[in-house]
């Protein structure tokens, strides 16, 4: 793809802006454009002077602090037709009616600029090729770690790097989860509660806590990381809601802290898996220091080796700042008639399933207590070839815990593992089979 | 500052490359150019090919590994005149003949890429001003934090946002140093030591453990976070030596650590504040997991909330990263006939004197053990307007000492209390005083 020099836009000396939405994100980027006392700053970064000509809402009758009144409609496709309007800022979220409005703009050469991770991680290669086709540009920055820069420091200043691994806590409603069950010693529903009640997590939190929104921006991540087709093959998928307060408390005594991470890593040589599950991570690992409800993603490249980027993975000020980014961005390549970096695929890469992947295992057994359970327990782990690199067992009255720390084991024979201990009598139940990054110890 | 589109640069669909020195950085960078399996990606991320015409070295008999021979010269001027040179990628460092070669190229309108920190805290206005009078590019992302792209990001990404404050770990070596001091307990002199011995801390390490590296990093810092003038007003600028191991102790004790921190901070309407110094950093700050030789920069924009980037601050493979990726978009720039983003200067933006401005310190002093010390000291804060967060008394044989933690207090008058202390007959020394940022506990 060759970056191509359009008349059209190196004539337009202003740029026109419609808004698609007016919620958190909405309104933070139409008041941050209005902001007087940025204006300097604005039209010096944008290489232009830049305004907003519509601001397309569901509900006209709600009141929009901050939103001139004559700005608002509630003809989103009108809106985004017009010919004066050069870029269309879609911040409603959701699939439709996103995409058609996005694919309306696209169409007519326009620049669309989104923080809709959903729309992105489902269509973003569809739409990503709409553009191309059109010579427009879309960007999307916001829609990964809000207001975080990482897309465009994969997209660019990273673009001659071969990336090996992505780990990203990418969701902060988990990472305030178990932060809180770090911090306070309460098991997962406390923590959850807690959560609802400040506003983290929904009521009902199933794409936070089950990994789906952190699955989404997996997809994202891994398309600019290392050149997936943006839709591929589907993300190995694990939440926390099986993660208890017992296992918190094992992690903090062995020098760990869990977290919900997403990890793009390459594989062999055209290898790449993708996933998101729960990890016990070392305590010094970059990643560990991440409280709350904050966002991270640890990259390690080929050459660069281990960088970390850490900000606000929501709101709608700080995801509004990632919109501007792109805003400005956009702008600037609209007055110079320049387009986007190329965006390449890699056709060569193929899905790794999970099942064949190496790691060190954390594994949590309630047992009975009795005579000759530990070695019962142990030789199905010999059977199946895993390695044990550190055991305790702690007594509680009749039943007893028995921990395993194994050494670097193929998750399908970890699979296999579990399988069999279900089976033997003195097994109660399996409390926790978790990763641990970082190798061994 | 309007960007231009020049027509010669949309002609060429080849990038040639004159590299100036090829020691650690420079030699990386060539390899990496150079090598076969990055070649597809780097033409992608380039939009064309990149050809490497020549490399000029002092001493053309030292063997240079991974650099075919034909590419040497000892004849830099020539290169860096050559009508065919696009882009002169200055990788040698010092003052000169660096700044002699950079000027030559950006005279005739090629892009310069460099990694030379003295040079651009120095002359870089001046070389940017250079740079814009011949329509020329000049990138210096390798300058500050080695591999971290955070100059791209402030120059980009956030080139809308109003920063409020930076704080970088911006110097590997005393980081290096004092994360030896925090984990083994030993003092700065064994630690310097250590250092020393694994090749994180030069023979003569004054240039780190004094800060002048570090202010020269905070120089540029500033210039793209919110706008000051390369060369201004000197920093404020204090090192490491005077850091004990009993500090670093005290600091573990009270929940922080101690970090070499350089700071760009606004101070009232158009003040900033730019320094080096040690500081207590609360231990769950993102800056307080920065270990080892590890660089990191913390931002805290006005919309954006905290944000920071965490790298290799050196090493040649992590620095040739951030060549990479300016010579990368210059290579994009000049096949779109594009500029760099103009760089924006705030010249209503003043110096504000460290001594006017507030901190919560830590001082800690030796006193003679008797009655009415600790009246006696008090007395001394009291008459200064100090207040006391929180003090703690260690009795040592007839010496005691006194560590205070102090609420917000006027730097002034913190220098006037440490003068009038001295003046004490039961004071024998002022051990330490050192900054707490994350202000009141």
């Amino acid at each position: 793809m060759s970056e191509t020099i359009s008349l059209r836009s190196m004539d337009s000396s202003h740029v026109r802006i419609g808004v698609i939405g007016a919620g958190f994100v909405g309104g933070a980027f139409v008041r941050s454009l209005l902001d007087p006392e940025r204006q300097v700053a604005l039209v010096d970064a944008a290489t232009t002077t830049l305004e907003i000509v519509g601001v397309a809402v569901r509900d006209l009758s709600k009141p929009r602090e901050g939103i001139p009144a004559a700005l608002l409609t509630d003809d989103a496709v009108t809106l985004v037709t017009r010919d004066d309007v050069d870029i269309v800022v879609e911040l409603a979220g959701g699939l439709e009616p996103a995409k058609t409005l996005i694919e309306l703009a696209l169409r007519r050469g326009a620049t669309v600029v989104t923080a809709n991770k959903a729309l992105i991680a489902e269509h973003g290669t569809a739409l990503a090729q709409l553009a191309h086709e059109h010579e427009a540009d879309l960007l999307y920055e916001a829609a990964v770690a809000g207001g975080i820069p990482i897309l465009r420091a994969l997209r660019s200043s990273l673009a001659g790097e071969k990336i090996n691994q992505v780990l990203g806590i990418v969701n902060g409603t988990t990472n305030f989860i178990l932060s809180k069950m770090t911090q306070d010693n309460v098991d997962y529903d406390a923590a959850l509660a807690q959560a609802q009640a400040l506003g983290y997590a929904e009521a009902d939190p199933t794409a936070d806590v089950e990994a789906f929104d952190a699955a989404a921006k997996v997809q994202i991540l891994s398309s600019l990381a290392i050149g997936t087709a943006l839709v591929g093959e589907s993300i190995s998928r694990e939440g926390i809601t099986a993660v208890r307060a017992l296992d918190v408390d094992f992690a903090r005594r062995s020098g760990y802290v869990i977290k919900l991470i997403g990890v793009v890593e390459r594989a062999g040589e055209h290898g790449v898996s993708r996933r998101t599950h729960p990890a016990l991570v070392p305590i010094d690992h970059p990643l560990a220091s991440v409280h709350g409800a904050m966002n991270a993603v640890f990259v390690e490249g080929a050459r660069s080796g281990p960088l970390m980027w850490l900000g606000q993975g929501a709101g709608g000020e700080a995801t509004a700042t990632a919109v501007m980014g792109d805003v400005l961005l956009a702008a600037r390549n609209r007055v110079s008639g320049r387009h986007d970096i190329p965006f390449s695929v890699d056709d060569r890469l193929v899905s790794v399933d999970v099942a064949d992947l190496s790691s060190v295992f954390y594994i949590s057994l309630d047992v009975i207590d009795e005579p000759g359970v530990l070695a019962a327990v142990a030789a199905v782990f010999g059977r199946h070839k895993i390695s044990i690199q550190s055991m305790e067992q702690n007594g509680l009255a009749h039943d007893a815990r028995l921990n395993f720390v194994t050494h670097e084991a193929r998750t399908s024979d970890v699979t296999a593992t579990l399988a069999e201990l279900r089976t033997l009598a003195a097994v109660e139940s399996i409390g926790a089979c978790i990763r641990v990054i970082g190798g061994e110890a």
